[in-house]
């Protein structure tokens, strides 16, 4: 049941990095929503390894097919199945970890969670099983669009000690694509990519933020106590592989400011009740409040680096382990989708369920 | 329905602030745990206002009731329902806020989502709310200590600009309670102490960080891929009121590191494979590792100060607020027992998971 | 997690026969719906024993005392909590029960699966379960009416081998609170009344059927596939004490026709899209068709009776029980309004998920 | 979410008859359980329509592929994606039914729900749907097998007016698939061929009853109140296709019983609590007492026959309506795996249930 999100706007993902494949089931979709292959295709191109030379070489098509749930283009309001088979593995790549538990990576917890686990790839802990998230965030960013007219947009904020400067209430999904990196300052991110490309050429690795907005999102979406919006949206970024952090809004920074400062000051704007500044992140009480939603995910650096580190083997014994492969020197510019993904994911649900306690949003 | 937590370990809050009363119900508890009235109320007192010169000066008794799944002190396997009175309302204190929207409240929020809201004390969105929380929290825990002696301790890590040192391996409860602030740096603690009753004098508030680790927690707890424990770990934590940031083990500031210097390197401790650093924070791929489990949570300073601030009323007409009542300068010292409590809710949880899954922890 | 029922419209009963109270919490109300107190009390009264002579003459008074959820007379959309305080218990009633297991009863499965058991009344297998049950039924109903001037009436519909003659399509309250069998059918609801006082005057116990129908369901409530609305009101209906089979339109009877004398024509009434006959009871492919939903409930006589019985006691030593207390011989009346609380609820719970869905219903 | 069913082993269904496929995905089977891709194959081929001449004539050759969570013949902990591609599709044969609607079939509901529907086939009402619950149902056997040597084993207790003589503690499969009706009753099942195929001549369709029984089941699995172990079978039994009644034990029969009469006395048997009679059908109070579990579901007559039926088309207008297609006559025989497929699912649900609330079973 652990691979299962959302609670009306339901998927279930599946699928080990070296098996027949990858996929997710989404259940509760609404119907007659127009739903292109192409559009979920075009995600998936942004997530997939080997895009550029600061992602990994591995060449992954990831072509998916869409196996129910629509017909002539129009969900039928059933579960929608999307496969991606999978392809291109080179099992011998991992045969030292058969017996090595990588340091800071699955390995070992798998092994003493399930007594078993699939070594090639990283078998479910592996980032492709994100591939299902992606495909499903796309029919979900679809209902927003429809629905409510939501704009997301995430983009790489920092990479290392590199911060970019970004105005989430106009950063374009043009602007992000714009470089490699993701990052849509282009001075920091001619640094970030200099500075990911010499990491790699060391075998080593690093980490980062994701900063996402989603824009024109209506007040009152979320569901207190526990179902608190930002809760939702840090479980939906913390389940995400190599994510150890979550803010909204002002978050850890916040913390050091008082009231009287951070406190975002309401006045009226027409109909619409605004603030005049959004260190809420566009969230109150657990709530939009119709400000721009602004989020920031942590990315820890690759766990997988080429250098020798100190481990033991599945015997317990001390060992040395210097692991091959072609992975991510840094996983912030595949992130960014992901992140898309996960917060059109949510909102989606919250989405239905407002409109299921009230008839809908304002 | 979003008023539930936990899969297996239950619970359901209910109640606002000022209406007859608020309490939980627990679903899932297992059968013959020892359960004592007094030790529910113990944790109550820690977290109700009025318990020190630095918290609201409510003064709220907080007396709490065992309404079924207990008898003759142990738990029947049936649900555990607990009731705790209201008293003490003043509803007069809230005459303004009936129509001027508090800022950085969920007053606006509450009316934006449901079209109606219990004006008096927050209503749903007040931290009484909590109560409820931390009433299970104490059966959680009490779970945790007999099936696998889980010890779960939190204290005050950071202060506005103030921070503490603390060992998380080494912390305990009687160091935590040694001051009002519950921040086992001495030194540290009497610095926030100062500060925040300076706040509290100039009607103002801080934020600050609550640090948390629970030790002894067995390997194999978390499910991937979406109930990662560190998910399921920041979802609770971001659940509660003003928290806007979560982080385990290195968090945002391992996003400065190298794979190299992140990754925590595997060594054997006899029977036991550990890890010599503790940057995961005793999670690794969504699983606990069996380190200590280490995360921390941002809190905002509290919406309601007591200096005048712009605002509208809710015919959206421009208008100044200035609160009053008896608020917090600072919820850190309260939030520790119940960010124990949410740790404990979800460990519990988690724990009968795994046992589902495998048939027990090792 | 057991004690929880519904997606959106979602309960959790608590509480034991002789403990503190029993209650229930309603979480996924929608905000601004009127509740009165005295209605919800209404439906316990029809509930309650000692109501005739041919009920239990256990006098309950079954107080109940909104919580929670509910401001001046209105709905919040927050937890709606409920509780009925216990009274007029009489533990010596049971004493024999603590050593001696029922037959047919729940005492030796909550034996088995709990490795412990509230002796007293059959704790929380009591039938006083119901009560939550039925407080939180009267609220659903609330729903159903302003959101669909939905109806729903039960009543009894067989005793042992006393059949009533109704019409569902015609039958109203008023008609089934003309007797104190709750059967409509006059002439039957002598006969059974008459039976029933026999049987109650001889220690024994009959069981019977219930029927309930819902009038002006909209068409398309229930979800396909394993939410079918004949599933979720089979689960609702089969949840119920003493009830051991579930029908839906023809049900069991239908099964000797042929296709072609079983099928409901469809002709045109109007806008709308009618059957010539019903034997679907309503329900077509699991949703809904507009059509007056039909369903009909198994009791088995109740397990409680006075006459002397083989069976072991908790050490699995042969033994004879003769049951004493105040049961019911009959629990046909009271399951009457039990039922139409369990269809209220499932009724609610899919109208919200259609709204979810579509956006609402025709 | 109304496609997922199970809370800790855990299905999720998708497809339509005429789309790419159909399938399953299962999250929460236990780690380290041998699979075999052929037993899951065998469960298929009982339930495909072309078995015998009582059967559909349609032909589908059901090819399961396991996806994923299997690897070198074991779960992984990880969720089991399971595809069965669709083939053998006939579009022409359905194409009056664009514009018609079956008369008892799903088309109008779906229509009136969804807005939208997969004419071919049924779409998603169509029993393929089935397919995914058997290969699931499979799995969990296998469970229930490694687990506790449950056995189940289902039959035709009934074809229209033809009842068959069968004792549940005694049959076996061998017996069961004796004969294309699956009836282990010889002189019932002769009956039975006959009737069906005459009644398939005629192009009509009879309906009947499968009973099921599951041995060796230990006592404690069922969860008051809400997930009474009969509550989740019914709703497991009434979620299919043309199932409008369920019964455990005694059922309606027992209606006519009294409470001396019904009840089960307890015995001793060895260490065993034991009851002399069985019409509690192995569940008291919700929970399984260790006795046969017995439950008989009716399936109304196939809604599709070939004779001319009054009906409506799309705009409401009066038409008739003469069923093509090669349709099954009776659904019993096929019904049979299904029944023991989702007897399986549910038993491995509450066998996890229980592991995880005392941490196992007796």
């Amino acid at each position: 049941m652990a691979s299962t999100f959302g609670r009306l706007f339901r998927i279930a993902t599946w699928g080990e990095s070296h098996g027949a494949g990858v996929g997710v089931v989404i259940d509760g979709c609404p119907p007659r929503l127009p739903i292109r292959r192409d559009e979920i295709q075009a995600e998936l191109e942004r997530r997939r390894p080997g895009q550029s030379k600061i992602t990994s070489r591995r060449d992954e098509a990831d072509q998916v097919e869409i196996l129910s749930g629509v017909e002539d283009g129009l969900t039928l309001g059933t579960p929608i199945a999307l496969l991606v088979r999978n392809a291109d593995a080179r099992p011998g790549d991992y045969e030292e970890m058969k017996t090595k538990f990588r340091p800071s990576h699955a390995d070992f917890t798998y092994q003493a969670k399930y007594g078993i686990r699939a070594v090639a790839g990283g078998g479910r802990a592996s980032a492709r099983e994100t591939i299902g998230r992606v495909a499903a965030g796309a029919i979900a960013r679809t209902l927003l669009t429809h629905a409510a007219g939501i704009e997301i947009v995430a983009y790489v904020k920092q990479v290392c000690d590199i911060s970019a400067e970004v105005d989430p209430s106009a950063v374009s999904r043009a602007m992000v694509e714009a470089n490699i990196v993701r990052c849509p300052d282009a001075k920091a991110a001619s640094a970030m990519i200099e500075f990911i490309d010499a990491i790699r050429k060391a075998g080593d690795s690093v980490g980062g933020v994701v900063e996402a907005v989603a824009r024109k999102v209506p007040a009152g979406l979320g569901e207190p106590v526990f179902d608190r919006l930002e809760a939702d949206l840090g479980k939906a970024l913390l389940s995400l592989p190599a994510c150890n952090g979550f803010e909204v809004g002002s978050g850890f920074g916040g913390t050091r400011l008082r009231g009287s400062q951070h406190n975002d000051a309401f006045y009226s704007d027409g109909e619409r009740v605004r603030t005049r500044s959004n260190r809420s992140g566009g969230i109150q009480g657990g709530i939009s409040n119709g400000e721009d939603i602004v989020v920031r995910a942590a990315f820890k650096p690759t766990a997988t680096v080429l250098v020798p580190q100190e481990t033991v083997d599945v015997d317990g014994k001390p060992t040395t382990l210097q692991a091959r492969g072609r992975h991510d020197p840094c996983v912030l510019p595949r992130a960014v989708p992901i992140v898309e993904a996960m917060l059109a994911l949510v909102l989606a649900d919250h989405w239905l369920r407002q409109r299921a306690l009230v008839g809908g949003t304002a």
